[in-house]
């Protein structure tokens, strides 16, 4: 007998049992329907990307972290006679410590995210797309974390996107979508904050920092809701930067907390370093949010939003469960990515929501399908003869034909353990077919 | 500037454009909705599985498809030092064209098919599974085969299965279930061919075929509908096969073609090598199949049916549409891949529907999606002031929440081209919004 196989899903991934599954399936479709009624149209690409693409810088700390695949055949073997060739040539035949280009042996990889296949898929379609357009996508993206409690190495993504839309009209959409269909979940208070990666920067010169040193600054900014404003000038005095600068900056912030109308005076502050465009841009989107009707959930400018991917061009917005402070959902425009692709820049904006978190979140809550059918078990004694079965079959398939979800299944031993077991899955109506009617 | 990145996706796979995304989507609500009245749930299981599964002889001839993952870190440095070793000691550092050993260089690897990962995921959470467990999965498997039209590298699979139930029940069921499936997707002219892997096996060894070279015959066996009795004959004659066996083989095949209850004739002419209960079973689904009303296909026993995978055990079906000779759905009973899990077989069946190629023949067939809604479009002047923009929000969101499909999108310099593109994107009512109120 052949060596026993594994039963364990691959490390960091995972198996969805029914009870999630069900949860997951009927989340999906409150996703999918509610943005359809916003315009958006479904898409799909392939799980696989071109290495190019996916290690191109425009993934940031994820490119660390992509799967990817071996080449095959004639290529791989190719490949491989380069590595020890090199490898020859350098160390004249002994053996070192060293890395090997591994870069060469894979061709192809797994997606880590939605945007970047989406920004490709639109270079290649747009003749066939209409402008703007609209997309939707769910899908699974992979990559190679270490393992921890409800981090998973596949995990669903579930975006939306408008490619082509210079003006806030895509990011008003995109926010009114994605609430929405956050409320339709069940969630009935959160916060979008919002902020434009202009203003970040603008608010860094006006302080003085330099640009070369941008991203530092902002990973401090970004610890702001955890280290406080204490804290963060003290980071930015540790590491390194101007004290005036710091000064500056701090107190920026704390101007900015206790303002009525921050946006506002953000826009007089720092008018000799940006223009009012960003700040008339932002009032707009919370203008029209308002106006679409925002129970349940409040919008809020928050300077001290970051986010981390570097692709952003401007507005930045995130969803915080009140209550969790997790972040479950977030996006902004990048006007730069489909260039990458095409040589032409194209306005492009969109929205993510965190699906798994979503699920972690119902299941903790012990989240229950609202209106499911009735459920009917048919248990079949053993032996029973075939013209019963048939008979058994044929009603089970009428009341199918009404609707109703019937679950054909042979009698146990136990039929109460059987019985029993079926309910706690639902199941409220039983027939019984025995192989002589002596009983019902 | 950067280089420019691909556009196209990677060889083999494609994107799903959003005419066909809306059929697809429309089809595996129907597969979903259809197969849960049958009592079957919803799982899901990565895409991603160990490569000693992958590899485990359970796959065939997709064993030679695998799209392999690299190693990561450390582990991939180890296995290049080892090959590195291992090529230098092979050869005392001389380059050669000697293929060297890549299996070490992959740990993990994309799923071929659902059965293998169902099988995995059974024998790893059997203890939180009802049994018999009536699983569904819709997924994408990977396949690197050589490209060609309609055929990818990545393509979704739709399958149920019973595992748990020795009894031909789950046939009847796995039968029934996939029949009104594909009723319910609007084909209405298909045929189900039925055999059993013992039934072949009976045949040839009757016929006197050596036990060790039947995978052969079955292979020249399964172009009876190509090449007919003449030629399946002449072929296993030039395989170097035994005249007279070939001669009572084919003689058989003839005389079946003739029978009106083939399987009566064959039940009695096989008795001496083969028990009376492979008969039954499949009399009995056909039976009880005909009993639920099979309106819309016809169901037969053809004992030239073979079906490509090697873990078949028992029965196994094949459906077929009318006037296309191509089969859309297949499977059968597989009672041995649990048992590689966990030492204990576990009776098991399958159906698997070809869902690419129902939507190949719905997209060449222009199928239309019946009871769309109806879709109204905004069209909102460019430089709109906020107020308003703001106003033409609440507006649609109101329709939106009526359960209408609204766009909201910029008016074009263009606009009568941009209404007929979208008319022909299904919107029937348009909305238009200017700056100043000058015309409606």
């Amino acid at each position: 007998m052949s060596a026993k196989l594994i039963k364990k899903p691959v490390n960091g991934m995972k198996d969805v049992l029914p009870s999630e599954m069900k949860i997951r399936s009927y989340c999906m479709n409150i996703i999918r329907e509610n943005y359809k009624s916003f315009g958006f149209t479904e898409i799909e690409t392939p799980c696989v990307e071109s290495i190019e693409n996916l290690c191109s810088k425009q993934g940031g700390e994820n490119e660390k972290l992509i799967f990817k695949i071996l080449k095959r055949g004639e290529k791989l073997h190719g490949a491989m006679e380069k590595c020890m060739k090199s490898f020859g040539e350098d160390t004249e035949g002994e053996m070192s410590e060293r890395s090997f280009d591994e870069s060469i042996l894979s061709d192809s990889g797994l997606r880590y995210d939605l945007t970047l296949p989406l920004s490709r898929y639109y270079a290649c379609h747009s003749n066939e797309l209409p402008s703007p357009f609209k997309a939707l996508q769910m899908g699974n993206v992979f990559r190679a974390d270490r393992p921890q409690k409800g981090r998973f190495r596949q995990f669903m993504q579930c975006d939306i996107d408008i490619l082509g839309e210079p003006s806030n009209l895509a990011e008003i959409e995109l926010i009114l979508a994605t609430a929405s269909t956050l409320k339709k979940l069940g969630f009935s208070d959160f916060r979008v904050r919002i902020n434009d990666r202009r203003i970040l920067k603008g608010a860094a010169i006006y302080s003085g920092f330099e640009e070369d040193r941008l991203d530092s600054v902002y990973i401090t900014l970004d610890k702001m809701d955890k280290i406080g404003e204490e804290g963060v000038k003290e980071e930015l005095l540790s590491d390194g930067f101007d004290e005036t600068a710091v000064g500056k900056y701090a107190n920026l912030f704390k101007e900015l907390s206790v303002k009525e109308n921050p946006i506002a005076y953000l826009k007089d502050e720092l008018k000799d370093v940006l223009e009012a465009d960003a700040f008339d841009n932002l009032s707009g989107i919370m203008e029209a949010v308002s106006a679409a009707g925002n129970e349940g959930f409040e919008m809020v400018f928050d300077p001290t939003l970051v986010r981390g991917m570097g692709y952003y061009t401007g507005t930045i917005f995130e969803v915080e469960m009140a209550g969790l402070g997790l972040s479950v959902a977030g996006g902004g425009r990048y006007d730069k990515m489909v260039g990458r692709f095409t040589g032409t820049d194209t306005p492009a904006c969109g929205f993510s929501i965190g699906f798994e978190r979503i699920i972690t979140i119902l299941l903790d809550q012990d989240f229950k399908i609202p209106g499911e059918n009735e459920k009917v078990a048919f248990l079949l004694e053993k032996g029973l003869p075939s013209d019963k079965i048939a008979e058994a079959v044929a009603r089970a398939q009428k009341l199918r034909n009404e609707g109703r979800q019937v679950l054909m299944v042979r009698m146990n031993k136990n039929k109460k353990f059987q019985k029993q077991q079926l309910e706690e899955d639902g199941y409220t109506d039983f027939v019984e077919f025995y192989c002589q009617e002596l009983k019902r």
